[in-house]
């Protein structure tokens, strides 16, 4: 049905755009350009996601099981996430023109009540060889792992099927409160999630 | 300082642009059209913030207390929140125009590994009368309250210092997993967080 295949795609859109959002302030935050340049993928991703989603809607409404409404709705919504990712990726420009922020400005981003952290997983910690789901992290610790730096690779599409590894450096979103609690945890000086 | 207040400034825009995104996916979730009328109230103070933020980089660039790419820098940060909220009001936009999304579509959204939930507190709920940064709400369930409906008042600039009421009708984003148990809790069937 090509109606199961709208949903799954506007909601992918949804979810890269707003995975851009974060991986761009990251990418300001750690002065990290890999992170940047994964926006710039990403936003190539978004573009072919949102053109096919476009025509499919285009060609439901055709077919009559989609009424124009519906169809131009649609169609908004996927325009909007690709908005979303534009803007994420002139977010990230600023991290790639190599321009240095003045400290106060990257704290701004901190000092909210959201953060994002850069943590590095010890081998102590319980943390390891854990698959995400099975360790309800983040509704344990009001932390989301956004993207994990392992030797060479990274890895952004994250969900509850990933294993953590020693060494793995996680980017991670959540609460100020959560943060200390989270960080203590992957450094394997606390053994209870 | 103004280097003080444009940092101030840029984590206000980003914060209420997010904000903007997450109220624009609950209106048309929940086929609301009062939060779907706030998004559009606060792309107005967005646009103006921004507009004070542009000016304040520049007045910082004159008097030398920040180069012309860090005033640059901040301008275009400043206008990708901008762009970002401007997205989340053409997402209301939906939601005014009373379109009325395939139930598929909506559910979509719902099946994100992040929901966003709508629960009303139960007078016999632990949250009644207790003050959000003191229970560690979002710490503890990986759930976040982004908006509040008390009778006829909304709440949307939510934080530790919010006491949460009875009857209070919660806006909540979070994990999947979390869900159940912040539902449970709120409804009072839980007595722990």
């Amino acid at each position: 049905m090509s109606e199961k295949e709208a949903q799954e795609m506007l909601l992918e859109l949804k979810e890269k755009a707003e995975l851009m959002v974060d991986l761009a302030y990251s990418s300001i935050i750690y002065n990290n350009k890999e992170l940047a340049e994964e926006v710039y993928e990403l936003e190539n991703l978004v573009d072919e996601l949102n053109e096919e989603l476009k025509k499919l809607a285009v060609k439901d409404a055709i077919k009559g099981e989609l009424d124009v409404n519906e169809a131009l709705a649609i169609i908004q919504l996927g325009d909007c996430s690709e908005a979303i990712a534009d803007a994420a990726s002139e977010i990230a420009d600023v991290e790639l023109r190599e321009i240095e922020l003045h400290p106060i400005i990257k704290e701004s981003v901190l000092e909210s009540d959201e953060v994002l952290i850069k943590v590095t997983v010890s081998p102590g910690s319980i943390l390891v060889n854990k698959k995400l789901g099975e360790i309800k992290l983040a509704s344990h610790t009001g932390m989301w792992i956004i993207a994990i730096k392992r030797g060479e690779k990274w890895i952004y599409n994250i969900d509850k099927n990933t294993i953590i590894k020693e060494n793995d450096i996680l980017f991670v979103r959540g609460t100020r409160e959560g943060m200390e609690h989270f960080i203590k945890i992957a450094e394997g000086k606390e053994k209870e999630i």
